[in-house]
């Protein structure tokens, strides 16, 4: 049986993503590669591959012309698409989010959001953690009891200007 | 010049909260020490002690015992309010947030919650990180360009039953 | 140490109930009853009891005679507030929830709410399971792996009028 | 007269659906199966398997493979769709909803979702019945007085983490 | 027993109306008069008289002293507060409603809304009906399988002006 | 001029409705019939017919042919589109609605909505008016000062269980 | 240049027309007429023939035909789509209102809603100015100090109905 | 009988207002002053004024020194509260407004909206009428058929800078 | 590699404009130019041109014609869709803003709304600022900490009328 | 006459305020201070210490010593409740803002938000600007035609971090 990936073009979210990216992710199965193999062939982390895979970040020309080189895709298109001229707006699915998976980091926020910001007041001052100067990181944690997820958040703090 | 500390109660998210949860909170800082020192004596982590605070995570009656004790106010009424029988309702704040710190953490939701829910898909398979069974710590990582607030959720995977 | 039972008027969702509902509650932990114990002093079961508690379910005059008996509090009170000139207004909390228990009943209704539809269509024809019509239970079944909560809702099937 | 299903595509739910389920839902109204049948097929429950219809639960590629034979489509169209690489993300229509039976679930939310808290807390201490490790079913339940629909939640207990 | 009725203050929707009509109800309880009664003193129909008890309509001065004179309380207050001078906000209540009795009004416009504007513009031509110029009864009609409630607006048909 | 009727498929509500309903009202305009002709036809009453035609209702297949026959369309096309298999999603249109005649509607339930509850509430009990076993009719009631529409809903009143 | 005009379909308010609509607003660019022209050609107020243009007033057949035949286009086309038949939807964009102009219009209520409601409640009395029976009219006043527009509702008073 | 006008503090609008604000209701009332009584005797038009007591506008100290006389209350109270220094806040109730007479002006913008700006267009070239130099007023036309209200609103045009 | 630019038709905020401005877009991206050298070219500033580009703002004819020349694309095309004739709808993409960069403007509102207010009052009176009247740019500062972005809001103080 | 400035507590923005931030602002009004000549005698900028009067920035111990002295408050007032220990939560007032100056503000977000993105995008590459690291600055530029506010953020840019 000859099976050719196919992304649902009504289906959330990637209904608003650029057409491209959609090519990306049909190459991406057709392929059979992980997140991680591409990011190792391009020298980055597998959560920004699949936040660009998204539209959440910003492949460089180069970028592009390795990722579409390992996928067997035209550079072209992907270039002409989302290449160095496109401007991305960031910001998918639906708020608050029904995914369970993405609800339960957005409860996370709900739940220990004040907490979360109370530490971090008291360790740094009055100040924020940069989301841009940001790295995201998904780790997998084996644990007799089932295995565990660790997300981390490695940000900048960044304290309120006062002038 | 002697200064009492006060909750101010009109002001987010303390208008929100159990009346002994303010009393806690002026007591801390009538006694100036922090989350951390206050875990410490009770055998826990700081992040989840603010969370108890907030009224986000409740303390056992034991626990209520030692802060209560350390902090120098009566147990009877932090049993009394926030006690065994207390149902604690969790979730404060305005959504979105309003506030810098804590909008930055939903901005990671809406920007990275797709590619998150992507890794995990690859590395765990179809389920969920819980955010019930999860830890959440915050460290202060020392950086020459500025120092970097290390976010972490250490959460159990679930997958999702089938039946 | 002599502890009073208080219940937090600023927090939810404690602070939409008519007063006499707080005092209830007061007087539930004061007495260490649970709703079980209540239910079956008046001949219900604890989910309708812990209903009328939150001001969801109406208790007859005569339930609140036995209500008030067995919780030591006038019965002239809960009469006078909540009795049978008293018109609920059902409906409480913010939508969507905030809590994670409740929210996770929520995420039922996103997640399986057409397909519990289409079954119920295909079993008993166009119409919809009657939620005035409707027992609730909650019981605790024992399991290795971790115990497990049975929820049921046991409703009248109503057919949509044709005319 | 020959009558082949269709699946209406500017029509709630369906509109958000990937194609090919929209085809899945066409050949089994051409077959004239139950979701009961189906799932007995493949050795599943109804609810499971309409879930997996409308796109809220995942099968593995055997099940396409078992279902797509069933119901005489190709295999590969469902597996190129919806096999082992797609991601589906769940949370399916409008919130709140507007279809009265899909309410009637949510003001079960409403009007009870504190009562099942506080009974659940009462019975198993400060946690959540998971809606990932959950088993879903509705059952016919005659009655002379109009037959009723019995929908089950039988979810893992989860209790919070203290760190 | 001396049963004093009691409007309980943060419960909806008394907490949102002026504090005579608080008084109002409390009176009507304790006389242990039906709002068809109070309207017959005054000539009116009950669902307008408890429009007015719910700040939805406003009473002249001389319904006030009628009506302050038939449940025992002072008409200078009940004037003061809601007499002449006092301008009424009306629309009561959250919306979407979540008390089940009023929801169902509410999905009687989701569900058949562009029906009942198709059936009136298909008889009446384009325009309205009058929600101002309108007389809104309720009506009981004992039936063998359970008795109905016949809920009647007859409201001023308004054509769209054209100029 | 010869003039075809068109339903606008960008155009609310038109552009929700699975395609077939849309072939409806082209063939019911072509025809000339309103929906009262139509409903005789059928054994029905005009707004429910009306609820059939904007996917609020749903046909039998008996209903579709008879329907069908009359309008001078394919039945099979109907019955593929709409008929025993298809799940009617009800609820149509933004809520709250734009439209002034609807918005009528919905004023009401907001302006009346408690009042018709309490006297419901006084002359039925505690319990709801079925919006699922309720007949809506619209009638022209001629008068002088202008004609009015009277609309009536004759449900079924539901008392709470308790249990 | 031969410059042939285009209503872009995927930009608001155009998008949600009927198509016939953007075929109005195409040939008037086309003629160069304004909306006062074409209101003279047929005996009606500018704002009415624009708000009939953007599907917000219902033109008769007799109206359609006199702007076809000016516009040049088929009488027939307008008539099969927005003709007798149609039952248009009336509210057309965002709330509350992105665009500048409109927004003032919105903000207008929002500052002044209260007021003008106070000052028609002491002129009238108790009761609504009508939107149905209302004529709408934008003059432009010449003003040294910079032209001004005057906007006049003029729409009659209704008293609320006792009953 | 002695009545002294209450303006009830739970009740909208009046419950976010500056408490002096009420004091001035309360006066006005029991002076029986119209707005436009007011306005004359400080030289405004009553729709400003009435603005003016809903917080909307802002006296100067003059103008309350004035109105403070007029209506026999201490001057210094109200510009000690709501005089020079105060910053008013404007936009008064809930969106959209649920009060018919507020709902009617609000459904003016949806209906009319995009038409009053096309003319305005057309009329002006591309800007908006502005609502901050603008006068609104209410007037009185005696009908026949029923009294109509002229409601002005005489703006500013403002042509978008281009720069 | 030959490279055409393409604008993702399904991605926030192309999917909403003009298809011409698309084709603007395309163009632009084709030719390497920037918004201040297509600026200079028509003598205006680049975020007026930007804005013009998102239909933001309104190109005159004479505009368009020097724009098309620059770009290489048929004026007439331009001239058709986005014209004299054309209305601009303005305010694009969901609100709040999703995208990092756009949200740090609203949150500019969120958190120094009231001061910049109270600084204009003090410095001004009673007023705005004008958005309409008003004049954007962005520069950049080099900083050897960091290069900074100055934007500036450069628009007519507007007094509130009193009248 | 003897006037004594009060802020209204129900009135918005005051009434979230931390009280003793009321008590700046009443003695600010009686001291007759600007915004300039508090922030000179602390040596900041004017819309800073505007906005830490309404708790969107935070004084120092040593800033609330010097203001309270300037003002003729207690200090150990403002330090026990907006001091050190004190966490901020910034984000101020409803949003969509409904007042007029506000909005303005905010409608150049909906409106230019993009072209701002755009330009900054060009001019820096792909990253956002500092709302943290921003300085805010009202200046007043006298013009013939009318007096011009001008606004200016001057903030960091911060690239996407890539890992």
């Amino acid at each position: 049986m000859s099976v050719q990936a196919t992304v649902p073009t009504d289906n959330s979210p990637y209904a608003h993503l650029p057409s491209v990216n959609r090519t990306l992710f049909e190459a991406k199965a057709n392929k059979g590669l992980t997140f991680d193999q591409i990011a190792q062939a391009i020298g980055k982390n597998e959560v920004w591959v699949a936040a660009a895979f998204y539209a959440q970040a910003k492949f460089t020309n180069e970028d592009l012309n390795k990722v579409s080189e390992l996928l067997g895709i035209p550079a072209a298109q992907a270039i002409g698409e989302i290449g160095e001229h496109w401007v991305p707006y960031r910001g998918l699915g639906p708020t608050p989010p029904t995914d369970p998976l993405i609800y339960r980091l957005y409860e996370g926020v709900l739940v220990y959001g004040n907490s979360i910001k109370a530490v971090i007041h008291e360790k740094f001052g009055d100040g924020i953690m940069s989301m841009i100067d940001c790295y995201v990181s998904v780790e997998k944690k084996p644990d007799p009891k089932g295995d565990r997820v660790v997300l981390t958040f490695d940000g900048k703090f960044l304290p309120y200007a006062k002038w």
